[in-house]
């Protein structure tokens, strides 16, 4: 009776082609081979990123692709030699591998594994399986994975180092956010930038990574916290999570930097940037105090030609840096899980949304003219 | 019979035009008004940023000045105010000026001070004493100050906060060196970088900074340190001062990053730039791992166009930074000065050359042709 070890037939959302909307298909999930384990999706927000790659503009996507790399679910079966979880276990999937072995896992220098870097965009890759074949196949065609998650499956596959084995009790409709955006946001504020008691900061682009930024600027008891979005919409949102100014550099008369400046007397002490693309870069940098300013680099953005970045910038004594999936891994985000329990921080302030999984294109829809936050899928 | 109050004639290298030889002059040095000191230079250094002024490239120089920023004399006198100093004591010059009032000299996190902060550019401002006039005159003109220092000259007037109180055996001809270039290079890798014990690094540019920031490394425990020039005379100084592996880019068949990447089996930990320009920074950044590499940058090339960083190579865990006086202040160089009679590090290495003070010329052509690490002028 069971489908352990059987092929599932269920549906998934597939990017044919660039620019399209998703189609809703019926797919067939294959079993996990060894290593891997089969999840059931409960749950799955809908990141920028998700969207990034079906942009036309987005070049070398692997197509047709099944997207979504924040979700959550129940592991339904697993392949010879997982030991990590086992059948009924509630799982977030990450789409930084956890092997706890290489020289990465082993330091506490960084998220990353060995298996995560190796690749030459490992943001983009793990589009296959360790053995270089798919899992999903739909119409006869072998369809691809993304960022090895795939969450716009009723049921996906993946690593089992990829998967974060989190409480039973776990709210699957919002630890979802952990998967990505959340976790981004509040680890560039705590576990990259280390944000200090008292200090001022500003943070770039109010989406749901840029507000899970504030509420980590907040909870690591910043004492001033500034707000840039070019959408004021945001705004209100953002003052109810902790921002205490907001910008719209759209509404200023000179650049926003300039402005920031001007404000704290110098510039801030931790700028952190969730939006992207050279301008927003540069006021990143420019918006800092000389002597210790610390700028945290989140967002990538497609049309992104990087920052022109002076030597006399950091040797006036700014700091940059760069944050990947917050600093979390499959160690840590168990814990991220037992903190959003005990009330560390609230996650219902970033789903704005919520829908039946099979309206997802009226989600990239909201996402797409800023309308929404997060809206979480439900399977 | 004292020179205490009056003006005191003596001799000093001016350089009245950009791209001419410094000229040896007979120079009248006014008393030190409020909080500023007279300081007989008994040593002085020739560092690669006197050149830099004087280039017919670089705009915006102040002309003409007595250059000179890495020197070391004692105290003739001192003027209302001062308590720092006194008659006799010998002190080390520093470009840094350090209040110990404003927020910067109150913070654990930078070697700045508000008076260094304000300017635009204060690398190469303190053109002027406080009250906007110079303390030197030469054929009826004024002959400005050079960051702050001008050491190319028999009496010198600075402010108190810029000199820094030294042990009364400290020997001068080698100290000298602690106001810039030896400070500078070693900081940057035991204060800025904190390079750690068992670690990796890159070296870029072997003059006068780049081999002290070898020695840094040594001091510091790397187990594995790559020095980087295109001038391979500049190798056996390296290695005898640790370097394990010297390698030049001019002799190698692709990028010296390639190179340092494979040798180290996915790149270095540290990274230190003593060179400048964006080729050299964009191999700083490259030759380190993801995960953690830290790059420090020390080196402004005269004819840089900075780095045009991607975010990727940030979102990969890297961390940029820069070093300003290797982020030491008139307190610890102090404590430099010990270190070096304790023999914790060594300066004769760098000292290639001892000339007379009116041999400066001679100097300047040993730097220019990469001839000399560090040439010692002796008052």
């Amino acid at each position: 009776m069971g489908t352990k070890g059987k092929v599932i037939k269920c549906k998934a959302a597939i990017a044919w082609e660039a620019g399209k909307p998703l189609c809703i298909e019926e797919v067939e999930v294959a079993p996990p081979k060894a290593h891997e384990v089969r999840v059931q999706i409960i749950a799955a927000g809908l990141c920028r990123s998700d969207t990034h790659v079906i942009s036309p503009k987005f070049e070398g996507a692997f197509l047709p692709v099944i997207l979504g790399h924040e979700g959550a679910g129940i592991v339904e079966s697993v392949g010879p030699g997982v030991t990590n979880v086992k059948p009924g276990d509630k799982v977030i999937p990450l789409y930084i591998p956890h092997c706890r072995k290489c020289k990465f896992c082993l330091s506490p220098l960084t998220n990353f594994c060995e298996k995560f870097c190796k690749g030459k965009n490992p943001l983009i890759e793990q589009e296959l399986m360790e053995d270089k074949t798919s899992r999903f196949t739909c119409k006869g065609k072998s369809i691809y994975h993304f960022f090895g998650i795939s969450a716009f499956s009723q049921y996906t596959v993946v690593k089992d180092i990829n998967l974060a084995k989190i409480d039973d009790d776990a709210n699957l409709e919002r630890v979802c956010l952990l998967g990505c955006g959340f976790s981004t946001g509040y680890g560039a504020a705590i576990n990259t930038a280390k944000v200090t008691p008292g200090s001022t900061c500003a943070v770039f682009g109010l989406g749901g990574v840029g507000l899970s930024a504030i509420i980590g600027c907040k909870t690591a008891g910043a004492s001033r916290i500034i707000a840039i979005d070019i959408n004021s919409d945001k705004f209100p949102k953002a003052k109810a999570l902790g921002a205490t100014d907001c910008l719209n550099p759209k509404e200023l008369n000179k650049p926003v930097q300039d402005v920031i400046v001007e404000m704290t007397n110098g510039g801030v002490d931790f700028a952190i940037d969730c939006a992207g693309g050279s301008e927003v870069m540069k006021a990143t940098v420019e918006c800092t105090t000389v002597g210790w300013g610390l700028c945290t680099f989140v967002g990538v953005n497609l049309a992104d030609k990087g920052l022109a970045i002076s030597p006399m910038e950091l040797i006036m004594g700014r700091t940059l840096k760069g944050t990947n999936f917050g600093g979390w891994d499959a160690e840590t985000v168990p814990k991220l899980v037992s903190d959003y329990k005990n009330g560390k921080f609230d996650l219902d302030a970033l789903v704005t949304h919520t829908l039946p999984f099979d309206k997802i294109n009226e989600a990239l829809n909201l996402l797409n003219q800023g309308k929404s936050i997060r809206t979480v899928l439900i399977f």
